[in-house]
């Protein structure tokens, strides 16, 4: 016998990515092309070292009132994390502890059916429409949990609030979590439902709308008595896990509002933009409310558009999975990064096109 | 029904107060006195706050090997993780995943339990001998797996390599964690049996002796095969884990030795002057190779005394255990804070001999 025979085997997520070097354009993790905010620069630059020596406030407080004030709710209703992949991980440990499976999209966010085999948890995934857009009829049935991101990804769709509230009126004695990590770029968020479902969980990231994506900071809002199921689980697992600098950086952040707000819109309008030009380049794409588009060639294969993507630096994602592998997921960058774009994929589409 | 049928429910483990303020000593949480590297201080004030938009180098390499080479171990045999917390819980869901009990001492690092109640790992514990050391003996049975500090928390007693060796010879077929997190104030490592043995584990933590609890950097040591698995397991959980700070700090911090060295051994000095100082007012204790000291007095009582302490502004680690509820744990701090532990000690002890 060997000690392997109790090791836990798992197959784990794969993120994208992350080439250096200052040449490259990356566009493929959709993380934001503007730097945080110049008064969490500040607030990193000016820490007392010293504090570092000593423990960090367990729960967070300071970054709690913050996210709580900011949003407009209760401060016991705020749950904070390592980004929202650690309040994921967290919320599933928690509250998808069923037999029965849990449902969520075919094309979603990749983790899910990662943090449900870690769990042994059992799942199904629904099929989106052709549309990519979620049929609420999938989720009239028994389940253990639901699961999906608004604007879903890869395909930033976004689905009304008043679609969600149906799935959760059919839904009221199972955890709902809504994955808002996108939400900032332009959907509206279902942070009003909170009050009339005690079973609605919903999570956020600093990753994508406030630049942070290196500082590691996620959050979950939700009804008291949630937040405290998912505390007691984080205080049986790592006592401390938010550090002295993400929770000097991540208060500067919300403090900062303008900025945030002006970079948001920044992104927002390149989205816009680049829609019409991909529109242009030949290229289709469900409507994103996301900081990325989720686009196909008409003639190319996406295959071959992202490999001649990366050969000139310029890197996007993609996906190889049945549904989803004619398309790429475009990060929307800065004006120049996505203009640096339309001139590769029009070099590669017209030589592609010489080939053929 | 409701949601709350399928939730997780644990009880957490508690940690250490964590008062803030200026008049305050704080010796309960076995943090080190003395503030971080000056380099550390350094690279957080130099950090490019425009990486931090971007995720962080989910590998996190430049920290392994920093931590590799310091060791003289390969890079494929080292994890990091969010303070040895992290580490050790993903370890525990890793590798003692069996129905047998694992196994730890009664009087150990209370999070043992949790995390074993968190994963429904089932567990055994094996009382320490009257002198607080571990009887190898206890550990010859059949098993899921071994985990304890070495040296022992909370009673600062270190065990030598020999005893661990003979444990691991009887134990070749299960997962042998040894929980190294205070070895670095005088205890000799276990790391030289790591070529003998492949399933020994061996965790650290920057908490203690490099001043950095406010950082969250723990790591373990194993061979390639358990990094492996480990790192599936996380990568199952969370990708991004380290933040960009966290990275920074911590490759700083292990390339300043010189610093270490010399800030280890004002704490080892402290420490011997200290089991003077307290044997002279009436304590004993376990001989302590970590910056604690777990001690009881002759006449008064550890509550007591712990409360005492506390309205004078002097925090120390009180556990209401059936095995050491007649000791507190002092963190060993600056000679200043030692010498005003002792006059407030002094103080409260005569006090409470002309009271009684």
């Amino acid at each position: 016998m060997s000690y392997e025979e109790n090791v836990r085997r798992v197959i784990p997520y794969t993120p994208g990515e992350q080439p250096r070097g200052g040449n490259i354009i990356k566009l493929n993790t959709n993380e934001n092309p503007y730097p945080p905010s110049p008064k969490a620069e500040r607030a990193v630059r000016e820490l007392d070292a010293d504090i570092l020596r000593l423990y960090p406030d367990f729960a967070a407080s300071e970054l709690v009132r913050a996210i709580a004030s900011y949003h407009g709710v209760k401060e016991d209703q705020v749950f904070v994390g390592v980004g929202s992949d650690d309040v994921l991980a967290m919320a599933f440990l928690t509250f998808f502890n069923s037999d029965k499976p849990i449902l969520f999209p075919d094309i979603t966010y990749s983790f899910y059916d990662v943090w449900a085999q870690l769990w042994r948890i059992p799942y199904r995934t629904c099929p989106l429409d052709e549309a990519f857009f979620i049929r609420k009829e999938d989720y009239f049935c028994e389940n253990g949990g639901i699961i999906f991101p608004n604007p879903n990804a890869p395909t930033g769709v976004w689905q009304p609030v008043s679609m969600i509230e149906d799935i959760l009126q059919k839904n009221r004695d199972v955890t709902v979590i809504i994955d808002e990590a996108y939400i900032d770029f332009g959907g509206e968020s279902c942070l009003s439902l909170l009050a009339k479902y005690e079973n609605l969980l919903i999570t956020r990231t600093f990753s994508k709308s406030r630049s942070m994506a290196g500082v590691r900071i996620g959050y979950a809002i939700g009804n008291k008595d949630m937040i405290q199921y998912l505390n007691h689980v984080k205080f049986s697992f790592n006592s401390y896990t938010m550090n002295v600098p993400s929770l000097c950086l991540g208060v500067a952040s919300i403090e900062d509002d303008d900025y945030f707000v002006r970079m948001r819109d920044l992104v927002v309008a390149e989205r816009e933009r680049s829609k019409k030009e991909l529109t242009g380049l030949g290229f289709s794409f469900p409507d994103s409310m996301a900081n990325f588009i989720f686009a196909r060639h008409k003639t190319m294969q996406a295959s071959e558009i992202f490999k001649a993507l990366k050969e000139k630096g310029i890197y996007v994602r993609y996906f190889s999975g049945p549904r989803v592998r004619d398309y790429l997921r475009i990060t929307v960058g800065t004006r120049e990064q996505m203009d640096a774009l339309f001139a590769a994929l029009k070099q590669i589409l017209t030589e592609g096109s010489q080939g053929a």
